[in-house]
């Protein structure tokens, strides 16, 4: 009757970062509903979870959980582990869907500590930590990726704003707001949190040094 | 040349979280900015930091850190820490204007994955994590505070929102949202994250049972 929030690295090249306390309750579960088995197989392996355990796979085609599988665990009432790509599931990742169902039947929900990309890099950004929205990835379109910077640009006089990218479009998105963000608004890029190459800079944009951003996972933050 | 933000857990509690690269990289340095140091002391001590290293502590009354210091480490171009109450430092806390500051005068600032409340209860919660808000806390005066509640709860239909209250406060609040937000809404508690007694419940507010919610670091979250 626990469902337990497994948070997965940011990065398979993340210095190591499994907490005491991660391996044994892992090695405690025989049920673990994953977004993606490939990406999560090494941790628990490395963890000494038993290769018995089931892995029941998001299907990002359908955008559904298998709930069939789910049904079958909590008329159990057994205890299971929720895990997603990278950071804490539920954030940022459909692992939410998985947790609502398990309040809704009295489960008992217990988050781990471990990375957010998205907290890690507004510790990292020096913008105002007090108040800030996140928002996902932008618009693809091109009027309703401008009009959703220029929200965002005013906004960020309030609340700091945070938004992430595809690893392929970051390069582009650090274009557009070196082009079209206000001067002194400071801009933070946060590039491949946790990794060796990794890092996070924050210049007012009119300051922005010239730099040829490397494909990867990247959030962008802005605030004053 | 670097800025390391450690995070510290969320309450002296809390199961043993402290990973091995947080005392490798505590161990390793001789200066840390501190938010309170009579909180962070015990993890210094217990990672087997030197008691020879340097805390520089914020002021509370004054409202600000002292510069002075952060001057003379800065000026040696030496390693620091920083280290706020609970959780990543710079986030809902007044660790942010280092980071800032480091940034400025071109420190490389690394942040080490940790607890964080927001994160931890968002995941928990079971609310839509992909678009949110933080908020910190509500305000005081009763006016503002209504006005405040309304605009979350029309809010709350695009984005998941975010409050803390102070351990206090907490029970009221709760009250307070029972009785004023719509009735489909879905309101979580999560309270003492970390802790063997916290919990976090999803509800809509037309049933959320009868509860006397303990006094204790508290967060509210709302969504659809």
């Amino acid at each position: 009757m626990r469902l337990y929030l497994l948070p997965a690295p940011l990065s398979r090249k993340a210095p190591y970062w499994a907490y005491p306390l991660w391996a044994e309750v892992a090695k405690s579960l025989q049920h673990f509903f994953v977004e993606r088995a490939a990406r999560v197989r090494f941790l628990l392996e490395k963890t000494g979870v038993s290769a018995e355990a089931a892995l029941y796979e998001y299907d990002p085609v359908r955008g559904d959980w298998p709930w069939e599988a789910y049904e079958k665990v909590f008329t159990q009432r057994a205890a299971a582990g929720l895990l997603t790509e990278a950071g804490l599931p539920g954030v940022a990742d459909p692992g939410w869907s998985v947790v609502r169902r398990a309040h809704a039947e009295g489960y008992t929900v217990l988050p781990l500590a471990g990375p957010s990309s998205i907290t890690l890099a507004l510790a990292a950004s020096g913008l105002a930590g007090q108040r800030f929205t996140f928002w996902g990835y932008p618009p693809i379109e091109k009027k309703a990726r401008r009009q959703f910077l220029q929200h965002l640009y005013r906004a960020a006089r309030d609340h700091t704003q945070i938004l992430m990218e595809t690893p392929a479009r970051s390069p582009q998105l650090l274009q557009e707001l070196k082009e079209t963000a206000p001067p002194t608004l400071l801009l933070c890029v946060a590039h491949r949190l946790t990794e060796e190459e990794g890092f996070v800079r924050t210049y007012p944009v009119s300051q922005w040094p010239p730099l040829t951003l490397p494909k990867g996972p990247t959030l962008f933050l802005m605030g004053v």
